[in-house]
């Protein structure tokens, strides 16, 4: 357990992106003043806290001046250098999620080590470190496959799909050349994802999984209820939970999973922070994502996750943000994430969609 | 009609209390970039805002500055001087609502003049500048009375009852001996109130009216659907369309009407801005009353008004909203304001419960 902070205290981000942003928002929303810290001058996030640090990850002077600043620290993506969080840690401050969160999801190898560790299944992978590596487990795990960087990977970058006969030493030069994995490809029915809050005294709540879409390696829709047995759905909240308490995980985090065609789950990867996929939850439940993990990390109570509607949530990318700011339709929510240029397939806001809530609550 | 602002353009915000901030972070949430102005070092308005301005009302170069700054300027409370307003305008900014609102909505008895000339009925009052004349306006209106100074009340304050047989004297030096009306005590059946939104084109969308429980002159909740006969809330919406209209009003204003026993409305007063009776809208329904008055102000279409749920808002005064933050009970929604001190009486937050739909729509 951990002490409830005071509404009033400051709550640091690490990150100034979109989900740095609507975490300040509904921290803000609680009565807390938030504190970005991000090297990018003019962040999403930085415009809506109370205070903001502009430094590189490595500034220790700005890093101890973040730890005394904040009552709790917490982070919008997971590749915020572990030696940050040591840093922040050695200055004084609270960090949650902790450093085991961030060095599990940041390398590919060990985030499916781990998920393997703890039962769950994951598609057939093999770490190389070279091309020859790659050649000889193409051979071992046959193609299609796809090699993906163990590091700095994110919406599809840092990831070669190698179709039967492609060349190996290309798609190794490709991917940079990088130690990666290379993964079976996996012939999947659908795509769900777990948003699980873990406190710190090792309660957790799940909302619906939502089912996600995709397209060139960007989420553009999430969908709830899944459609997905309900079971299955049971049973994907029950593994996010084994994975949240094995980290001893603090806060909301996702974990995603194919439903395999004879309705098995893949455990496919962890995001130790609020997620794409559970953009919808501020509109269909009482208490959204953004919300919750405040909550969580500041020792709070969490609140209900008990979904109010059916829901679908649509990313907007590049330029249609902007065409959806200036003809709203109706039965639709829109949020806008402030950034300056819209970039073809840049994350810049997303849309909610609300209906009454279907009979089959998670069917 | 006015030009749509696009998403990063900076909208200001005369004012920097709860108002402000639900406003400005209802803003950021479109994408806007938010400017507060406010007296006040410390407002919980200027802490989610991208900027802010820390003056007086009457700082000419300060406000030349947010003219310079703002694509367009709002306003979270109506004692903004109207001076302040039209130097903004001097200086070429857009504010949205006009001076006209401020005007009405600042002093009771244009208030209540402007309402009789639109054909609303309002209590009996007579206007009053001396003890002499409290003396004679209670003759003509009979006792119990209440006595209200013409300017800068708000929450109860600046308002004394008369009992039958009370001093005309202590009472007019109770009030502080400035112009106001006496008013008829109304033995009402509940109070209702309509929030409107007005476009640039002229287009309303009025909330379901929300019925309103007060306790020492301070609203304590607000519950909708009100009970109130679907007829007389639909007469109260489009009266209080008419008053927007008469206004030339932009944005998110508030009517209060008593539903009296024979279950006619007298017109009680006008808030020509987002309004506490309206909390309950951000999780009720789409588009909150704040995202509403920033689409309007913005030139954006605006979202839908259709409720998803009953709900029920409680202000929580003083010490109340930090029980709460201790122990968030399942099924309501919370917001706190950011104050910094908890005086007894104040409003420091609000917490929404919400239910399923139930039959009667508006009923």
């Amino acid at each position: 357990m951990i002490e409830p902070l005071p509404p009033g205290a400051c709550v640091g981000i690490l990150g100034g992106g979109q989900l740095g942003r609507m975490l300040a928002l509904a921290g803000a929303r609680l009565g807390f003043d938030m504190h970005v810290y991000t090297p990018d001058t003019d962040s999403p996030a930085a415009r809506v806290a109370a205070s903001a640090t502009v430094a590189d990850w490595h500034d220790a002077p700005a890093l101890r001046g973040l730890a005394q600043a904040c009552d709790v620290i917490t982070l919008e993506f997971e590749n915020v250098p572990v030696a940050t969080v040591d840093a922040l840690q050695e200055f004084g401050a609270e960090v949650r999620p902790g450093a085991r969160s961030l060095t599990v999801a940041q390398d590919r190898l060990v985030e499916k080590e781990t998920l393997r560790a703890l039962g769950l299944q994951t598609a057939a992978f093999h770490p190389v470190d070279t091309a020859a590596e790659l050649r000889e487990a193409l051979a071992a795990l046959g193609e299609p496959a796809i090699l993906k960087t163990r590091r700095h990977g994110y919406d599809g970058k840092g990831q070669v799909r190698i179709a039967p006969g492609d060349d190996a030493a290309a798609a190794w030069a490709q991917c940079g050349g990088h130690p990666a994995i290379v993964e079976a490809m996996v012939g999947f029915a659908c795509e769900i994802s777990v948003l699980v809050t873990r406190t710190a005294g090792g309660d957790t709540l799940c909302y619906d999984p939502p089912r996600n879409e995709h397209a060139g390696g960007v989420l553009r829709r999430s969908t709830v209820p899944s459609g997905v047995a309900p079971a299955l759905q049971d049973e994907a909240c029950r593994a996010a939970e084994a994975v949240a308490g094995a980290l001893g995980h603090l806060g909301v985090m996702a974990v995603e999973f194919f439903v395999l065609p004879d309705g098995s789950l893949l455990a496919n990867e962890i995001a130790p922070r609020v997620h794409n996929s559970g953009h919808w939850t501020p509109e269909a439940c009482l208490t959204g994502q953004f919300e919750q993990h405040i909550r969580a990390i500041a020792g709070w109570p969490l609140g209900p996750v008990t979904r109010l509607m059916d829901a679908w949530m649509d990313n907007l990318l590049g330029e249609e943000a902007l065409i959806e700011a200036a003809g709203h339709p109706p039965g639709a929510s829109l949020t806008l994430y402030g950034k300056r240029t819209a970039r073809p397939e840049r994350k810049m806001g997303h849309r909610v969609s609300l209906a009454p809530l279907s009979p089959a609550r998670r069917g």
